[in-house]
């Protein structure tokens, strides 16, 4: 890949974290403390309307964690900000050394669960969150979204079309990937085409339409250009006076041995416009003409048009789906978890800020399944615990270095598709969905519940005022 | 700058464009339509809760149409998607040749007011179409947010805060710059602000409290590392016992002849947690010891903290402004409003899809003040038009090359302040604001209705069905 795509190989990346992350670093060296510590990566609840996360965004915190490392430009930026010159002296050796343990990339996951685990020198542990937050949240949040709106379509295309309003360029690129792994089909993005290997789709504009006298005009240019593959935009004008002129054209193109390919419709009241369009390129014999509705569309409005009976062939999705509009971030948090402990042991660690309780303790997920394989419950648990579900967290890196070669894309597209086939219907509802059951280990509750009573012991000692 | 930035430099970002754009350009130019086109990109209407837009993201739109062109693997991705050699050879010498106007960056804008105006042969003016909608998108949708949690803050700082959950790496760049422009006093991004020269601001978080045995020994320790100008996170385990700890830290660094910098709330109850917290710190001589508070903030929770007597001094600002959580886009479009005709002359374009009608013909922006100089009314005239007030759209590119130098950050954001304090404080309502008036001239009217009516003729000649 050549050097356009460098930001998608976040090698030089390492500045690109929050200021506090570099100030607590710079505190920890200066207190010579270089001992291990695991953090978990889990989002702490589920937005209105989610009933699963569909976990995505892996490749990249990995490709991240091998890779940060500071330049003299960083180096000299940070010294400005009035960093000491032992500890810059120590940044510019720094690299990544540790160990993450994460659940693979097209997982569905639940609240609390860690997807990322990264046990390393606390130095390095603590510098790598807001990437890993950051990538996170925006491919894990469009993946979940994106399931949902391919869940709605039943069966028919959707094809991601929402790069003009994606909140920037890597958001552009990284929509297109993750909803591709939750199950669409492409993406208008060309550059997500190239860089991804996603198929690319797109007709014409309004615009085209526009810029000829008449809308029939525009229709025969473009189906000059692309005499086997033109799907034509209809409703510039009128869309019923629009799908009568595809008609002469798709009438044109057979009498040279061409078949148009579709029509497309942009706006006003797709379900009854569609149902229209149907009946009049049906009626002409063209019923290998396809109907692509876009405008304005989202899981719930998919849901209504396909109650209403709408003849959609295909579906455009997107500012609603590449924004993830109705919440467009989730609440992933990266916490610690164990520090290690002057004897060399681990000891748990966890917060009790109000309402921000977090899971003391290494962990693990264990995932349970019925007689038919669909998933029935998760626990978490301690590390060292044994149980007869599934694992859901393995070792990716060791020693800052991957231990195990990641998936292809299309090897991620496929395990989210089983996963979500194996989620059970009622927790796929769009709405209203039950709370799937995420337990927590007898082992692990008695860890909080200690970890509570000393921490309380030792911190809030005071009357309250 | 270095290569790490290079996708903040887009001029690889040729592809970066939705399919469509090339289908149609394809077809421009087998149909050997070279002719040029003026497209407007404007945005439609006001998301709810605002009552203006703060323009930004012009500097990078037009290092973009600089720099647009097709490298070798561009166009051997291209050739694989089917596309013709005699086009593929058109874009291997592409570049972007046509003028552009805008309004300034930093500029209060209205909808339906073109802010930025391309002349171009229409293949040029319609390939740019998908790059600038997105990088105006987020600029000016976070530029436009940040701008009224400032506003709500009352002259209080607010740092942008909310890197670890905007959406990937260029969104959490474009925020930090947007926010900044917007009056924000910095952000947590420290690539930002290498990049921008914006000042970046942080302090430590629940982790580094958490990895201390005792809540104090973790102030200790960060207050040996930053004596001067450590804020100490103080609610981990309880506010107030924090803040007493705090107290005995403050008073440990006065005895070396240091100040504590502040304290930071970042969970519960804040209005009345600041209050016990401003009188501890007052009883014991710390009023030196500022307040500062995060944690789910935007404007109206600022807004409310302050009605509430809140005792804060700066708010960090993350997630709700980062994304601009409760419209996470804007309906930000690039219309087709004049072509030329056989004859030479510009004929008016409008569309008249259903609740998307646009403005036909080539237009300025002409801004009237009242007598102590804030805004009063916008009118969109016909660019042959003159008017008194202010032409808002100045030419900015001519022939594809710059024709005015660009302001620096530290400029639009007095633009941006200016303009902001010339707006009359009703339509700076952060809820049921006035529509500030947007006229459109008698000319242009005219034209409206002579194109509709031309339009309708040819167009829909056609029985309801």
């Amino acid at each position: 890949m050549s050097s356009f795509l460098s930001f998608l190989k976040p090698q030089n990346m390492s500045l690109f974290t929050d200021y506090y992350e570099l100030t607590m670093c710079a505190s920890y060296f200066d207190n010579k403390n270089f001992e291990p510590a695991t953090f978990d990566l889990f989002i702490r609840r589920l937005p209105e309307n989610r009933s699963y996360f569909l976990f995505a965004g892996l490749d990249e915190a990995l490709q991240y964690l091998q890779s940060i490392k500071f330049t003299e430009e960083h180096l000299a930026y940070l010294k400005k900000q009035g960093f000491r010159p032992d500890f810059l002296d120590y940044l510019g050796g720094f690299k990544f050394t540790g160990e993450a343990w994460t659940v693979p990339e097209g997982t569905v996951a639940f609240p609390n669960e860690p997807l990322i685990r990264v046990t390393a020198p606390i130095i390095e542990a603590q510098l790598v969150e807001t990437f890993l937050l950051n990538t996170i949240n925006l491919q894990t949040m469009i993946a979940t979204k994106a399931s949902r709106v391919v869940q709605a379509a039943k069966g028919k295309s959707v094809i991601e079309f929402g790069l003009r309003r994606e909140p920037g360029i890597d958001a552009g690129m990284k929509v297109a990937r993750s909803s591709y792994i939750a199950g669409c089909q492409g993406t208008s993005n060309v550059l997500a085409g190239m860089a991804y290997g996603i198929p690319v789709f797109g007709t014409l504009a309004h615009s085209f339409i526009m810029s000829y006298p008449k809308e029939i005009d525009a229709f025969r240019a473009f189906a000059k250009t692309f005499p086997n593959k033109s799907t034509l935009l209809i409703d510039t004008y009128d869309d019923i006076a629009g799908a009568e002129k595809a008609v002469i054209v798709a009438k044109e193109l057979e009498a040279k041995g061409f078949r148009l390919g579709g029509v497309r419709l942009d706006s006003g009241d797709l379900a009854q416009t569609s149902k229209k369009v149907r009946k009049i390129l049906d009626d002409r014999g063209l019923s290998y003409v396809k109907i692509f509705a876009s405008g304005d569309l989202d899981e719930f409005k998919i849901t209504q048009l396909l109650n209403e009976g709408a003849r959609i062939d295909a579906f455009g999705v997107g500012t609603k789906m590449g924004t993830s509009a109705d919440r467009p971030y989730l609440d992933v948090i990266y916490k610690l978890c164990e520090t290690m402990t002057a004897n060399g042991s681990f000891s748990p660690i966890m917060k009790l800020s109000k309402d921000k309780i977090t899971l003391p303790g290494r962990k693990q997920v264990y995932r349970f399944k019925s007689k038919d394989g669909g998933f029935s419950r998760d626990v978490i648990a301690l590390a060292d615990e044994h149980m007869e579900g599934e694992a859901l967290l393995v070792k990716v890196m060791e020693n800052g270095k991957l231990s195990r070669e990641l998936p292809s894309l299309e090897q991620i597209r496929v395990v989210a598709s089983e996963n979500l086939a194996k989620l059970p219907a009622e927790y796929k509802q769009l709405m209203n969905a039950p709370t799937y059951p995420v337990e927590l280990s007898q082992k692990l509750q008695t860890l909080i519940e200690t970890t509570k009573f000393q921490l309380t012991k030792n911190e809030i000692n005071r009357r309250v005022i």
